[in-house]
């Protein structure tokens, strides 16, 4: 079997979650770089032969192609029968979490993130909403983990590996992980499993990446 | 049968994407207004009793209550077999244009909506980077919609239902429809499917409505 290609780059959380849940099924897989900071999902090739989105990940199987990070977990949990409840009750919650995730957790963390994170603007208007609305979705996920060690009980599920798309980089714009215990211990238990790693470790375009090769 | 009970309010697209689906399928269901403009959904009793993530719309359905429009749509189309294709590969299609929408498509969207349309506020560095990512996400439907009637193919699914959450509102804080030809006509489309209805006339709360109850 070829190994899955991934179009990812390292600083996209959203891309991380794809990466991370290949290496904790044990898959073979291959990074295809995306050159984001220089505009490459911005081209018309791109949007044309890659990814209409113009969005990091795309999992390549075969003559499969799938796009947005959803999406592509849940493929992964279909085809190899890990971290996803088999019953439909679960698989709701699953779906409610990942779609808490994308619209609430991670999006304006996300934003804020690239901005004063990685692009070292300033603070004003558009960078306080972010916070304020990043702050209350991790207060919503804080809330829940008081009460169960992963999102849906005593098991990880693609709901918690959705969740932890940005969790473990190292810029934190203000949003600090270590402000939600519950949040911060569900964390440490995530990268407690057999095969976890970090985003900077797993895919390319990072400087300490880069710095890595020959 | 007792009727399906939405916990909703007639300002909120993500409940008018739940009520639009109950209404398209003729199921029965009555609403339950939801004050949020006066802070009920932050109430302690709210997301305790009702939703711990703050939200509307909640479906009930007998002992069920259920979150998130995306696994309410979800839960419907696979309760009455409309609006949802049969075969995995059209599933995961569903499932991407849900989370675009709730990432990029609405939320943006439906923040500055809320800020200029319904609040009035001023034009600042926040409105103007929703409004960008809205009209950014606006054209990447519209390109879509070029090459087919629904986001699908020839059919509507519960992709489109979603899609269509906030395109009918009148408050338009800058991004019209009609400056989208594809998408426009597509919105003609889903509006003239039967029993639709425009989001003030199907959900409790606005004005207009309260105005005609005696």
């Amino acid at each position: 079997m070829s190994p899955f290609k991934l179009y990812c780059f390292a600083q996209s959380g959203n891309a991380y979650r794809a990466a991370l849940m290949l290496e904790l099924c044990g898959l073979a897989w291959e990074a295809r770089f995306v050159d984001y900071f220089n505009g490459e999902t911005r081209t018309e090739a791109y949007k044309r032969d890659v990814n209409e989105m113009g969005e990091v990940p795309v999992l390549v199987d075969g003559e499969l192609k799938l796009s947005q990070s959803g999406v592509i977990l849940d493929y992964l949990a279909k085809k190899t029968g890990r971290f996803l409840p088999d019953d439909e009750a679960g698989r709701r919650e699953v779906l409610r979490w990942i779609l808490f995730d994308n619209h609430k957790f991670t999006s304006y963390f996300a934003t804020l993130r690239f901005m004063v994170g990685l692009r070292g603007e300033g603070e004003n208007e558009l960078t306080a909403f972010l916070r304020t609305r990043a702050r209350a979705a991790y207060a919503v996920a804080d809330a829940h983990l008081q009460a169960s060690d992963f999102l849906l009980g005593d098991r990880p599920t693609i709901a918690d590996i959705s969740l932890a798309g940005y969790i473990y980089y190292p810029e934190r714009a203000g949003v600090v992980v270590e402000d939600y215990p519950a949040l911060a211990r569900w964390a440490g238990r995530i990268a407690a499993l057999p095969g976890w790693k970090a985003p900077y470790e797993l895919m390319p375009g990072h400087p300490l990446v880069l710095a890595a090769t020959p």
